[in-house]
């Protein structure tokens, strides 16, 4: 049963983000998605191929629907899951992150996903560790297999990722799945737009290849993708931010704005959604326009995939 | 080894209270619950029935033993488990109780296990995920699987569920493990009490076809079962109590008052249990009497069978 | 696969310290060890002695390494494991150690796993619960499972046992892995020394037949190995400790210190490290003289070996 399919190589050996990926990296990840994704449907949704393998879980920050679906991804393929908790971890006594990679790293894990809010997390673990480190989300950095997952929801509307209008939306400044996403739709010779207000602007827009609006109705102004961002307030202290019904307003999405896309534009958010915040309470709930459901879904998927690739 | 037994079908798809089952379900999840007491206490405790099936148990209030018990119920059952500790999850961030169950239901699990503080969680969750809900206590609605184990350790006791005299004891107004075991009792046609102080009586009190007592000894005359109830302190605020002492005096279970129910009366506590207020130190460990760890051990077995019977 | 191997029988049914280890029991664990060493370097990791098997961590303490040391061992073993995070369990409820105890008890574990604050919490749990218990560190008392993999770190760097001249250094007075390892040591014919400020003397000092030394470089004079001790700062209230950068000076350990110890001295410390307080922050990393990282390698091969002997 393991080898009802081959697992592909990639030229990467961890998964810090989508800067680094080849297009035909990516491509290989989103193919081996849609097995998993049917394997996900079945009664039995084990397919061992880590069988054996133990995969740690090293989450300094909060989360739900990331952490779970690494857990979900793992344990379906077979592997020992390690679920880290810094909060009730050693830190408390002290410890540095180079000091608990180096420890969780002694325990020959055969890869270690890691969330963490600074920049480079995964790369300094990747030091320590002698195994993959795939970034579940770091800092203000990248959050690659959020935009893995969000670009096999894409295809799997039967839009290709080239030559697409996709307009991303809201606190750019604070978006790890905003940079992650634009990595991957520019290389794919999509058009990224960053749709923000001013006090959201990222301050390394200078790198990026995008069109800037500060005005959502003209943002999204015949995409292909809408993609809205979560306002990060747990990341936000010293801004002055308008009442969130002034944020709703201005840059929350309702079917009303939505018109200025393209009538079969779908719309996508990273989730937990601050509902009638950033997106009309409807419209989050209409699966005629919204994906947010199948990009759940499609996340255990995609990092199936992203699991059975960096762990050979 | 699988097909050792047969997993029988009941009326219902989700396990939401006592209520809506019908005779004939209680007596099929009790009888396969006989096969998993035994298989717990041989060595190898696996009877992978449901290898490959994911089961999340989603709990919004603290628990030890009922998660664990669901924890180990599941695991022994070859299934992979998710616990979702709501405490550090993204409702910290803000999302809804609707918006965690879509996310979850999203990932396909194969069943959800709910414990919450309102009285239809596992209804609205079962809305919204696509597979069976588990109701493992909700707000002061029920917790069917509570009175399952202690109907299959009332059974094991050699006394038959009809024609029983049982007096349920102590803070009626916040126990849905009082309102699972008196549906229980009540479709078995055994006669229910209710044994409570004034402060304690139950605001939907019309609803039950009870006997009421205001006094423990009179409550527990000639009783063949006495199930006492843990005061919810934590549910309980504006309430003027009673110091525990007065309580224990008026209306703890002693050896003394005992002498009222009738020789062989079984005396059950679906824990924790606080010693000294609700029922006498030694009473609780005299196993002649208090049947309380057996009530722990079958909750395993009797979860086993609920798991195998709903997820198919 | 499961038979390439036996696992011998020791003389306790449980571990509840090295106190109590014949020499021989200690030399079965440390031999067999070595077989899960080997098998942690190879791909598939699981060598499912415990299949079915319920083992349940219950942790009163917060911590990394331990417990995920246990949990991984469990795991590749093939364990069910069941962690119990008492923080956010029962015992908020006020439940007791007593009632915890008896209540996992009655679930049929297989093996439990205790971290506790008291001194003897692993022997009032294995008097409740009907299965071997595992002392993963209790009060002031032992940490048998730190001295045995320190024990096995020590045999692989081709030292014997026997006739070795220890120096366990630091927070004596609160340290259960320097009472562990001195019973293993003494047990051995090894020679220890306990070296210490005077603010750290152990209340029980009597009970060891050790030398004392309150000087670092005189302390480790001549040592084959130099056990630095963690701080800790957690169970110290009272005390007027000096600054660390005083404790420094004075009882950590640096390069040039260790020109006291033998030439081949090795540098052991059971983590997590407080660096530049008990260690100098690059020999700690320096694997020619410490050898930190592998006894945390050491320590899941070390538990697979106790959990295998343990549970059977």
């Amino acid at each position: 049963m393991v080898n009802e399919i081959d697992i592909p190589k990639i030229s990467q050996s961890h998964l810090f983000g989508i800067k680094n990926l080849e297009i035909d990296d990516i491509k290989k990840i989103l193919d081996l998605a849609n097995f998993f994704k049917s394997k996900n449907k079945e009664k039995n949704k084990n397919y061992p191929l880590l069988k054996g393998r133990t995969i740690i879980n090293l989450f300094f920050e909060p989360s739900t629907r990331t952490l779970i679906s690494f857990e979900i991804a793992a344990k379906r393929l077979g592997a020992d899951v390690i679920n880290v908790n810094i909060e009730r971890s050693s830190l408390r006594k002290g410890e540095s992150l180079h000091d608990t990679a180096q420890t969780l790293g002694a325990m020959n894990p055969d890869l270690v996903v890691v969330r963490h809010g600074t920049n480079d997390a995964s790369k300094q673990i990747a030091q320590i560790v002698k195994c993959p480190v795939i970034n579940a989300g770091e800092g203000i950095n990248e959050h690659p297999t959020q935009a893995l997952l969000d670009a096999y929801t894409i295809i799997n509307h039967n839009k290709k990722l080239e030559d697409l209008i996709v307009a991303i939306c809201g606190d750019l400044e604070h978006s790890r799945v905003a940079r992650s996403n634009y990595y991957l739709l520019d290389k794919m010779k999509s058009k990224v737009r960053f749709v923000y207000p001013e006090y959201f602007k990222p301050k390394d827009l200078h790198k990026y290849n995008v069109e800037t609006f500060n005005n959502l109705k003209d943002g999204i102004a015949n995409a292909d993708i809408v993609m809205m961002l979560r306002i990060q307030n747990e990341r936000i202290s010293e801004l002055n931010l308008p009442s969130t019904q002034d944020y709703f307003n201005q840059f929350g999405l309702t079917y009303e704005k939505l018109k200025s896309a393209k009538s079969d534009a779908l719309v996508l958010h990273p989730g937990p959604i601050n509902r009638n915040v950033e997106i009309e309470d409807r419209l989050a709930d209409d699966i005629d326009k919204s994906v947010i459901n199948e990009q759940v879904e499609n996340g255990v998927a995609v990092r199936m995939s992203c699991l059975s690739i960096m762990v050979q």
